[in-house]
């Protein structure tokens, strides 16, 4: 039987308060990933690892996460060059969420549409109805120019 | 047939540059929402929305989340006093997750253990091992006093 890469949760006083790190996967086997930038503590995206992501990570201290639309282990970074170092990471009170501190290379951008973050829309509700606005950043990168298929 | 509270998402294109609001719920019903501290940018909790919270957060300008251990809609504060007062709203290239940049009030905490963000652990990675260290934050509110059930 392999070995987990790692320990199963233990009580809810031991996932809250105990030195443990048990990180509490989903029936999926994924955990979310939010990733912020070191500098700015500004959010840039959110993902999903999966134990193998997870270890690849800290192994690597580059984010790797699960692409849940390619089904595959992502190392971010490897087509855009925008890679994400990570400066720290960390955990929540229930263990089922991580926050990574990174600095991205490359060309500073997060998201696939070459925006420096995946949240570039602002949510505005007037008279019971909601839409989307901009928020007037401008992208760092041409997404055909960069992912060629 | 009751009208949905949003409308149902657009192709990848109206997605990810139109602008309509058209949040992709998940299989469960649920949309990941990242709630950040409007002032300092910092990360404080993950939580989880269904439509009909999702409305209501609109609606009342208070952050309403779906409680996933109690199952039922969930007025965060309402008990401690840590009200999220969401001064915006983002949403993320594909639509399946929200930013919440709040203002708390009460205690000015968010976690349930007192601490002001649930993620109040760092994970270390030495010699092929994780664990746990926490980050020094101390709980700005004692949880036996406040939730007496």
């Amino acid at each position: 039987m392999p070995t987990p890469l790692f320990p199963l949760p233990g009580d809810k006083s031991e996932q809250e308060s105990g030195t443990s790190f048990s990180p509490n996967f989903g029936s999926d086997g994924l955990i979310t990933a939010i990733v912020c930038d070191a500098t700015s503590s500004a959010l840039l995206m959110v993902g999903h690892m999966n134990a193998a992501a997870l270890m690849r990570t800290l192994e690597t201290g580059e984010a790797h996460y699960w692409s849940r639309s390619r089904k595959e282990l992502w190392h971010k970074g490897a087509t855009s060059g925008n890679v994400h170092k990570v400066i720290s990471l960390a955990t929540d009170c229930d263990q089922d969420a991580l926050l990574l501190m990174v600095e991205v290379s490359g060309h500073g951008a997060t998201c696939h549409t070459g925006q420096v973050s995946c949240f570039y829309r602002n949510v505005l509700f007037d008279n019971g109805k909601a839409a989307l606005q901009p928020n007037g950043a401008k992208p760092l990168f041409d997404p055909k120019e960069v992912y060629k298929d």
